[in-house]
């Protein structure tokens, strides 16, 4: 609990109704769609960058952690307030400042919602690429925080090649200006190192957007295959023929049983593989470029092939991989998220591989793959009520953590490390490595109150591992 | 001079015929391709990390500074001793460590160069996307440092779009590991700050590179405009169309009569402006796409207008434009190169108010933009023999970035900072904003002997600005 004197400090700063501190409150902002959780000491919901500034300086005099949350959508505990503290809720920050169509920026706050800001600039012609699967609920500066993936970020890159400045409160209360609406910036890329940096090193209350031409047409190609294997051969062809998709999707037999459960779209229940391939360009050659991918599909053994070229087909079709998560989650009362990333070529022995791990914990593994840059979710499916399946399923995203990591691959690809997977960044870095980092968040955060618990091992055990080495 | 018995250390390290210490041989080291000099007290030649790590080890041990050098074209100064100390060149160093054409990854030594890598990969469909106008002679190593762009920049991104990976060995001689063959990996990103903070942080010694597909087809139109003016709507129509383009090249007049006088190509001299578009893509739709093209700058008011379909007109025209840089510099005895960036759509106001600072300090400028991303390279030309004249050139380029920073632009686009711009950086950045990247390069460099002088100004001009404020 905070002391009286400093909540009504931070009521004067965002006024009264904007400092939670029922619990029924704070309940609400104990997780995010994580395992993760923990109570908030209390929640502050500031207007502006000055309001942030104000907020985080008494944070600071008092030494009271603090973490920033947009939409609480984060999967790898980002979001969650596990060592208490002050949540700092950025849903009242959710104007869009500017939109040069023009130049193709934009300047938001970090509480505009992804796919509401999509809205805005279409009827401009342009697009901000990054689209996670959150989209319609997330925000810009969640997808900031977290360096967002998504589908098209195959072809347009994550976030953070969509982000030219930021306006960060410092831990301190400072007001920092990164990068600015200038291409490439002089001096050190402090905008590259923010990014994705999970609330550890501040928070952006101004984010500087580039934007891109919508393109001018979408073909979705789906096929659907016996086998995983063959489903990857497609993507391998694919690529190796040099044809940039703006999505490479794989779903297996138990997501696309999950589908059907939930939102019948007929889809075969006894097939191994659903491949999506998203084309966009020019509508000129969309239709031969097509047809080229479903033959590749049927040469690499698809049962079937489907070109959705009209509107209403292709979201027909991405209908399914869109719902995948949600069927997913409905199969059992708790799935554990992995999002682990290997070199695309690894695929086909990692998903045979994944087959054995889920063998050794007997337990159902339901995959979806960005098959196109390597991004493997595994969704390990366990009931909470049963805590040694929870054992069992944790145990199997440990295996499949070293399993990645053994093929050249890392522990997340766009959920974060958040507290969920600070105790295995060792499987990618060096105590060294380690310590690099430690020292830039150091630089940020001298007193450790942005976010702690988050991204890096705790101290003490680095230490540890260094005085058992 | 360095003693004796590091000179020995050193000739341990490398071999004794790869420490130079002869006058003439220092004198090749002493330049890179802007107006900055120092003359280094030795060049050491490594010719692996090990040799790299044992080398800054001795420097620290010695407290000697180093300075990185691949091929020594950079434009700012990065390259030149202007303190003394070692220079470390990494012509030795210029393997190909491999090339993995599925995964679209291949891992170089810094000394490469780019030309002779991209013929390397193309033979897999492949290309790495900067390119530079010294790519026939710069470096990967060098392209990492200065974060190079190039034409097809617009398009594709800048280099630091395409590393995933960098080994670095540190001003203290250890040896780290930043990023890795993985999109996107956990932690913080240190492969993007690393990545154009111009030999400040310590020298990379393995690049780990993104390649992507070669496009299928490319066109090249060329517009020739009565004014700059004129071209500038051309390209302010192209983008608005949502025309991605792969290059948008500007030449003004004095930049066509350059390139005749010493490269006959045909170009009008009393035209005012020759604007190149580069289309790419998919070979059945850049037909109708470069006719769109070639409308647009009839609309706009192009004097002529012509498309290059066949690679050897397509040559000729781009011929044109990559011997700008080259002729533009026969045409005095000196120029001072300048490459502030500006927001696209100011580039027709600051063009104007250009004009103007030639004939306030009485010089000529000749300029070559690479228009779709703002970057506006003004060659400013000058008799080094005529003190007086190179004073009016430094003050018009100190007039250009004042005019370009006064817009929302920066003083640099890509050839970075150096030891010519650090003074400038106040224009972009607050003292406090400034103190914080000094931060970041006392993390990576507490003894400050990396690449001493560049991108930040001297810490006494700082304080010094701060007493006076």
């Amino acid at each position: 609990m905070l002391d009286r004197k400093l909540l009504k400090s931070l009521e004067r700063v965002v006024g009264r109704q904007y400092v939670l501190t029922q619990p029924a409150d704070l309940l609400v902002y104990s997780y995010d769609s994580s395992t993760a959780r923990g109570m908030p000491d209390a929640v502050v919901l500031p207007a502006s960058t000055r309001e942030v500034s104000a907020v985080l300086k008494l944070c600071s005099q008092h030494q009271i952690p603090f973490v920033a949350r947009g939409a609480g959508t984060n999967l790898s505990g980002g979001a969650a307030p596990v060592h208490g503290g002050l949540v700092v809720g950025v849903s009242r920050m959710s104007k869009v400042l500017s939109i040069d169509a023009a130049n193709q920026i934009a300047v938001v706050q970090p509480g505009v919602v992804n796919l509401q800001f999509q809205a805005m600039v279409a009827p401009h012609g342009l697009q901000f690429c990054p689209d996670p699967a959150s989209q319609k609920v997330s925000t810009v500066g969640g997808n900031v925080a977290e360096n967002a993936g998504g589908p098209h970020c195959l072809k347009y890159g994550v976030t953070v090649n969509h982000i030219l400045g930021l306006t960060v409160v410092m831990p301190s209360g400072e007001v920092r200006q990164f990068g600015s609406t200038a291409l490439d910036p002089p001096g050190y890329d402090l905008v590259g190192l923010f990014v994705g940096s999970e609330g550890t090193f501040g928070i952006a209350t101004e984010i500087t957007l580039k934007l891109r031409p919508l393109p001018e047409g979408t073909q979705v190609v789906v096929g659907i295959f016996d086998t995983l294997e063959a489903s990857g051969r497609a993507v391998s062809t694919i690529i190796g023929q040099g044809i940039v998709a703006a999505a490479l999707e794989i779903m297996d037999r138990s997501t696309m049983e999950a589908v059907e459960a939930s939102f019948p779209s007929g889809l075969p229940t006894d097939a191994e593989a659903f491949l999506l391939i998203e084309l966009d360009g020019l509508k000129e050659v969309l239709d031969a470029r097509a047809e080229r991918c479903a033959q590749i599909c049927r040469e690499a053994g698809a049962r079937t092939v489907e070109i959705g070229k009209a509107p209403a087909d292709r979201e027909r079709l991405w209908a399914a991989r869109k719902s995948a998560f949600g069927a997913t989650a409905r199969l059992s009362p708790a799935m554990l998220v992995n999002d682990a990333t290997v070199p695309r070529t690894r695929i086909p022995e990692v998903v045979r591989q994944m087959q054995e791990i889920e063998r050794k914990h007997r337990v159902r593994i339901a995959k979806v793959f960005h098959a196109g840059d390597g991004n493997l979710h595994s969704n390990i499916l366990y009931d909470r009520a049963h805590p040694e399946e929870m054992e069992r399923a944790k145990a199997a995203s440990v295996d499949i953590f070293h399993l990645c990591a053994s093929v050249g691959g890392t522990i997340t690809g766009e959920h974060g490390v958040g507290s969920e997977k600070p105790e295995y960044m060792s499987l990618i870095y060096s105590p060294d490595d380690l310590a690099a980092q430690r020292k830039l968040k150091r630089l940020f955060d001298p007193a450790g109150l942005a976010n702690p618990g988050k991204v890096l091992p705790a101290e003490t055990e680095t230490t540890m591992a260094g005085a058992h080495a």
